[in-house]
């Protein structure tokens, strides 16, 4: 296990000050073009030196004919080249002294008997230099607190707190925009296609170390380094949640992983019993490993698995209700008090039953604060999850029958939307070691969610979806305290 | 069972020529005049006459003192008014020979002993004018075909093909948002309340004859007339799917539906026997329930269980044929014949294997049609799985790099995605018998998706998701076959 995170070999790979790129050129339709165009477009900081046996300016950058020519040596070089050239680019690389390097080329291993010979010569000249590399067959990293991009697709989305190490490079790519309409970003996120030098296991340990990630997610199709992984992971559990998928356990999860990335996959019982040892909290699917990482990133340790639901409506809340007690979590019963102080806030026909069914509302402002707030003050409870209806359906209305001027009803709703969620978010401040999360069928995009989840308050479009996610937070702590 | 649908007591509920309406008034904040008020913003054509003891006009409609000054017989009454006058005012519809009605005000069953006695008050005056009503305590119906949607929430979707029956009022007026997102609307919407008179039977019933609808959801907290509703369901499910959420069958469940409906629950198991005896899938989730809908409501009956998968990337391919093969779809082997045909289409290093991986794709036309028509066309493949990026975020960068001027970026853009969209769409008349359904991780909003989902091809933003609808339609089909 490193010590500090500069001992991984990853460290100057997600952290490179320069950067040595070949296979971008000034036609825009090939891959190196759109890779090197994405890390321009984020506004990377770093120097990059593209490489083109013609062009002498490639997208406004001065490029060299060969490595061999550039005055000083990159701390990282990314290879987006035809499979063929790759082994003599690398080998360049290595006699001009780089030491880390991603092959995003792909043609090797997963691609045959000959690719594969090919991935052994490759893997022998990086040792014959000691280079360290991710891929081949990778779409690299992304460090989005470096603002360095270097994959095909635009990171419309914030610096965060998921590491993500994957094998799979458009789980990387392609969840910048999931993420953030989930109310998430990456710290650091790494694909590492055939492992031929830097595995699964490498980024593992260098997420453990990192301080922007506060959880990891690992997408599997196969771990080669068995006893390595769960040694580093035991190491990094105790502080810091990890969560996995892991497909490579049915058949056709096998098959799909063999054609992808030529891994070794194993039965679903064995990754099993790897991730409960280890502590770590198995996801089925994507969005499982998203909203457990949303959980696991921004709720308290709760204390129980008692659970207050809030709602405006019986459906809603009964539904809640389904999905907490199917993943084990607990109704919690109000005491008396809490009942005492719930009546005046909300209408005789509304429920002080947990669901509280707070039907339509005296005052809408009870709702953001008085309302949760007293359901989080009563000592029988260990956790809340609030449904949101968007207040906005019905504030335009009002608005607009108060006779606000209709060009001015959109501010001033959310102003009032603003001041509603800035207050259930100081909920959070007032019972820091009580986890709080909300759901909606509205979309998260609406003010008063987006206003939550960009606050740190996790809402989930399913009462089922909210549930499950508590419920790994529990599992994750419940197997943290026995290891 | 009724013969046609006119003979259904919700026949004028749902379809009404002239409504009289209790509990409006020139005060917005109250639920009636937000009620009425959505009913006017939706275009309802049909005649509104309100009854109020003193406004003489009510939001622009000329309004009666008494229902008995009324010189017509409206055809339903819609009563949201407080609890204790409720009886009095529906005496009073009876007398003037309105024989339908809603009843909005809540405070009767559920609301303990004292509200259920005067619920059976309620009951017999209802027997004593021969009136069939929904309610008490419920949001009433929304037929969209009708323009007519007397619920506090404005109906921001189109008319579609989903039925619902709902022991929640939340799940008709809250879904209307949710049902366009996702690509559907209802076709009449109907919240049955604390079922005095009129119970989810009769719904059930009331759409199965519905012409509009062409799939019925069903939200339960417990079912009153077993043996009426298995009869009816045996009779739908023959032609026409039925997706049931039952959520009482937690104790969570069973005591939330308690205190909301005062309805009575039985055990998952008993559920689990009814709902399979009548060809009923069921849904453990709201996000299942129409998930399943929409893949009931567009997709052909599948010949078999084999399936394809169509991806530009590894991973979410590998993922979708995990959650294929743990609902029971069995990947398709490719025919040689298909293999051959695909290989001229897909870079070298694509993977020609089930998932088929067409990695950084030759031609982005090619993935619209010609590749999918080549999959569907192999007659070893029942179905198709395709994932979709937003073609947009890279057309975005190549149109600008092809000098493409900024401000008609997007339009270029529109026509390119609404050209491939409808190429795709093209799909299911070329492959009628076959179902075709996509993933997603992107929002459902941006165009291509949006075009598929408005040209009804489901698409849904797991494939987890895709893949158990895709098994809920198999079941459908496998059910009826046995009835």
């Amino acid at each position: 296990m490193i010590r500090s995170i500069s001992e991984s070999p990853l460290y100057p790979i997600v952290n490179p000050k320069s950067i040595a790129f070949f296979g971008a050129s000034n036609t825009f339709m090939r891959m190196g073009s759109i890779m090197l165009s994405s890390m321009q477009a984020l506004g990377y900081e770093g120097k990059i030196i593209p490489i083109h046996p013609k062009e002498k300016v490639v997208r406004g950058l001065a490029a060299y004919p060969s490595i061999l020519d550039v005055p000083e040596i990159p701390d990282l070089a990314i290879i987006v080249l035809p499979t063929e050239i790759v082994c003599q680019t690398l080998d360049d690389c290595g006699k001009k002294g780089i030491r880390h390097a991603i092959v995003v080329s792909g043609g090797f291993r997963e691609a045959g008997p000959e690719g594969a010979a090919l991935q052994k010569e490759l893997e022998a000249i990086a040792r014959r230099h000691g280079i360290r590399f991710l891929g081949p067959n990778c779409l690299g990293v992304a460090n989005l607190h470096l603002k360095l991009n270097p994959t095909p697709i635009k990171a419309d989305c914030k610096a965060g707190f998921v590491g993500l190490a994957s094998q799979s490079g458009s789980f990387i790519t392609q969840m910048f925009n999931y993420l953030h309409r989930h109310g998430m970003g990456f710290s650091a996120a790494l694909s590492v296609g055939n492992e031929a030098s830097i595995d699964i296991v490498d980024c593992l340990e260098y997420l453990g170390a990192c301080p922007h990630t506060k959880v990891i997610t690992l997408y599997i199709e196969g771990i080669n380094r068995g006893s390595k992984f769960v040694e580093i992971a035991k190491a990094i559990t105790p502080r810091k949640p990890i969560v996995a998928l892991y497909v490579g356990g049915s058949e056709a999860g096998k098959q799909a992983g063999l054609s992808h990335t030529g891994s070794l996959s194993g039965p679903n019982e064995i990754y099993d019993g790897i991730f409960k040892q280890c502590g770590i909290i198995r996801a089925k699917t994507l969005t499982e490993l998203f909203d457990y990482a949303l959980a696991l990133g921004t709720l308290p340790r709760p204390g129980g698995n008692r659970i207050v639901i809030q709602t405006h409506s019986g459906g809603p809340g009964a539904t809640a209700a389904d999905a907490c007690s199917r993943v084990g979590l607990k109704l919690s019963r109000l005491s008396p008090e809490t009942v005492k102080k719930l009546k005046p806030l909300i209408p005789k026909t509304a429920s002080t039953a947990n669901p509280v069914d707070m039907t339509f509302s005296k005052n809408h402002a009870d709702d953001y604060f008085n309302i949760p707030n007293i359901l989080l003050s009563d000592s029988e409870t260990d956790m809340l999850l609030a449904y949101f209806v968007s207040p906005g359906i019905f504030l335009e209305r009002i608005l607009g029958e108060m006779g606000v001027e209709e060009n001015s009803i959109n501010s001033e709703m959310d102003k009032l939307i603003g001041d509603f969620a800035q207050k259930f978010v100081s909920l959070t401040q007032a019972h820091p070691d009580k986890p709080i999360v909300g759901f909606t069928y509205r979309s998260l995009q609406e003010k008063m969610v987006r206003t939550l989840l960009d606050c740190g308050v996790p809402v989930y479009q399913d009462p089922e979806r909210a549930a499950r996610s508590l419920a790994a937070v529990q599992e994750y702590y419940e197997r943290r305290g026995k290891m």
